[in-house]
């Protein structure tokens, strides 16, 4: 690895090849701490963060030819150990450096940018002129906008502005080879040949390096109104969403999910609702007053016997705190939780969870298991708590849920993608068939496996 | 080809294979008669109508062993000469009997059918749930949801709900080899591997058939306000995107536009607006109550001084004549309209409709120049009438404006597609290497290119 060492320092310019120890060791872990590169005597003690697309097409050119694996690295802020090395030998090739805003046109609500820039300053920049980005993630103070896009990351916004993948107008893309394909329009409609952008979009780094972005973005709304219903029957809570999107229609902003379990542990405080066995957040946000948002609000939540509405932003957010404080709570409890992002029909949730429970209550009485998600979107977080962790409990769980998405077609995956953790069960969603064409394009893309090696396919 | 069609007449049922001379005929002609099949010694004297993806895969396996170019056909409407054989030895592949609806689920809103579904049999079939397709097209009695999805097709409903691309779930996909793809899944979340629906999606047949869709569905809606904006200066129609987005929100239908030449061939009526340089028709639509929504457009009217609000169905209809004429006027001229379904920035419309005009006038003073489109998408119509067709007007007015798309970044086909119209130009909006990474991908999923040969790429 010296000899290549030596070879990115001739390359490129000194700023571009870092030999920080702390910052080397860092970027090869993940944030949770839960992947981490092996140390082999050969790991590079640097990491490369070239400033432009240029630099990053001279690297891959050398390790295209060198056959020198490459893991790309936004925020390292993923979930499933996609940005971090896995064999050891891997470089990494950071975008933190490329964080330069290009330009904003406001009349066609489109921002282009470097793949480094982070979530919140690109909300930042779009504030003044009345825009934000299509997506938010709790990880928004250090996720990067090409890390995002190369996961096609979710969140809440996911449901009114839909998939981030569905937002990106363009990209700047370098392969494997060092070769730029520039696909950088800021056009809406562009019926010309393949759409070769869905190709690196979700692709988690493995069919190249995205290193420029085009994002439409939707105007800042300036109203929202939240509203908490509890529920008996896990059928209202189904029905809610076409009522919900036949009275709230367009300015639908969130439809969040939870059962008693997840309540129990985000919250203390008396809502007035009694004991319900399951809950809905609902936002509405516009730009049409607020009076009107409050009416068809009043008239969704009339249907239901209780529920809560709130307008002002200090109830809103208490509103939301219960919904937010459910993975912090589960992450404070001692003991272990296995988690789980899954989708599948909205019919299906409580059956999922229902049948988990079952297969656990038997064996494992002090196993407990919580749902939460976004439900319009059929986004299901499964979680399942122990008091220690116990590979017989991940193993039984694992297989029953899995088992279940594999017959009513959910994905294992619903937002935070594959990775190394996912990748052996690919196949729980994916036909054999599709898998292949997977393989058979990655082995297009990239013959010699350079790019984030071991991940998605494995 | 006699021995093919033996073969054909073995593997397949009877019903399979169509021999009546008026259907092969005009299998082999595009609706407008603007392409059509030259006819060969040995062009085919049938067409092949499979009724499900088995038989789809039993036709293509047979084509890849033997070498058969295929021309998978839907509703025949395209634009750009894309569904009909270009070299005569073309076998067509009609998808047509493929005509059956699976399933709809109101919960999730999305519906499973096969992919010789015409588009009004599906609204119509949605209807009474409450939901209809997200995209609507003038050929909607004929055309097809599954070349509708091959061929990524715009039309009005873009603007609201975005591409059919990004509202399609799931797709089941014959390979040219004959192997099936299944990704017909009905989730609005799943990132496991790579999204190899987009592969497909708007790759008009050459990569693969697609034989099923699953579609996510919008509202019905029951209320809307149309309006329409007479305006002196082209940097007022598009501050009024910008004062559109702020005003109305996400209560906007469809943004239009044309310009007086349109006008004047589009309408003999008064409308009270006296003489005006370019015209809006707005529409904001929702199931929100009537009253609000006049309001919401009366405050955006308000910013201007020539404008009109239709709230009764025959005022809408008649407005929206306006717009829908502006073609079939053009039509209905004696001498030739040469058409371009072009996109670049909404600010740029006006600008390439002049260039074009100032490049044509010296020349040709008979020469007249249109434009119209969907604004708020950046999908101009620019079309040029003469007396009579003129090699020497075309040339210069396409090389004048695909220049112009050229240095600006924009799209020769925004809607329409490159069929075989196209396949030459692709270079204007693509890169070399973008163009050369679409060979590979054709390479990969059909080697013996049997799929709608000269299509796309030539």
């Amino acid at each position: 690895m010296s000899r290549h060492f030596g070879a990115f320092q001739r390359l490129l310019p000194p700023s571009a090849v870092c030999t920080d120890v702390g910052r080397v060791n860092t970027s090869r872990v993940d944030w949770l701490g839960q992947f981490s590169s092996p140390v082999l005597p050969d790991s590079p003690k640097f990491l490369l963060q070239p400033s432009c697309s240029d630099e990053v097409a001279t690297i891959l050119k050398y390790c295209h030819e060198q056959r020198v694996p490459v893991v790309p690295q936004g925020g390292n802020t993923g979930m499933v150990g996609g940005s971090v090395p896995h064999r050891g030998d891997e470089v990494v090739l950071s975008l933190s450096r490329m964080n330069k805003i290009h330009s904003f046109d406001p009349t066609n609500a489109v921002i282009q940018c470097q793949s480094g820039c982070i979530l919140d300053n690109l909300n930042e920049y779009l504030r003044p002129y009345g825009y934000v980005m299509p997506l938010d993630l709790g990880s928004s103070g250090s996720c990067q906008i090409g890390g995002n896009v190369a996961t096609n990351a979710g969140g809440i916004r996911f449901l009114r502005y839909g998939s981030l993948r569905s937002n990106i107008l363009g990209l700047k893309v370098v392969l494997a080879n060092g070769d730029t394909i520039d696909l950088l329009n800021t056009l809406r409609k562009d019926n010309t040949g393949y759409d070769l952008k869905h190709l690196f979009i979700g692709s988690e780094g493995t069919l190249g390096v995205i290193t420029d972005v085009c994002v439409a973005t939707p105007m800042l709304l300036a109203n929202s109104v939240t509203a908490l219903l509890g529920l008996d029957y896990y059928e209202d809570a189904v029905a809610a969403l076409s009522a919900a999107r036949n009275k709230l229609g367009e300015s639908i902003a969130a439809i969040e999910y939870w059962d008693s379990a997840s309540m129990r542990i985000s919250s203390t405080t008396q809502l007035g609702l009694g004991d319900c066995r399951f809950y809905l957040l609902v936002e509405v946000a516009s730009n049409m007053n607020l009076e009107s948002l409050e009416d068809r609000m009043m008239d969704f939540l009339g249907m239901y016997s209780k529920g809560v509405l709130a307008t002002d932003e200090g109830k809103k957010k208490s509103l939301w705190k219960l919904r937010e404080n459910i993975p912090l709570a589960l992450k404070g409890m001692n003991g272990h939780t296995y988690k789980y992002d899954v989708s599948m029909s909205p019919h299906l949730f409580n059956q999922a969870t229902l049948m988990v429970q079952h297969h656990l209550a038997a064996e494992y009485p002090h196993a407990q298991v919580f749902q939460y998600g976004h439900l319009a979107d059929g986004n299901l977080h499964l979680n399942i708590w122990s008091p220690t962790f116990d590979q017989e409990i991940k193993n039984l769980a694992e297989s029953t849920l899995y088992e279940f998405l594999r017959l009513h077609r959910g994905s294992i995956s619903a937002e935070h993608g594959i990775g190394v953790l996912k990748a052996k069960h690919l196949n729980v969603s994916k036909s054999e068939k599709a898998i292949a064409t997977m393989r058979n394009l990655k082995f297009l893309f990239d013959p010699y496996n350079i790019l984030n090696p071991n991940k998605v396919l494995n």
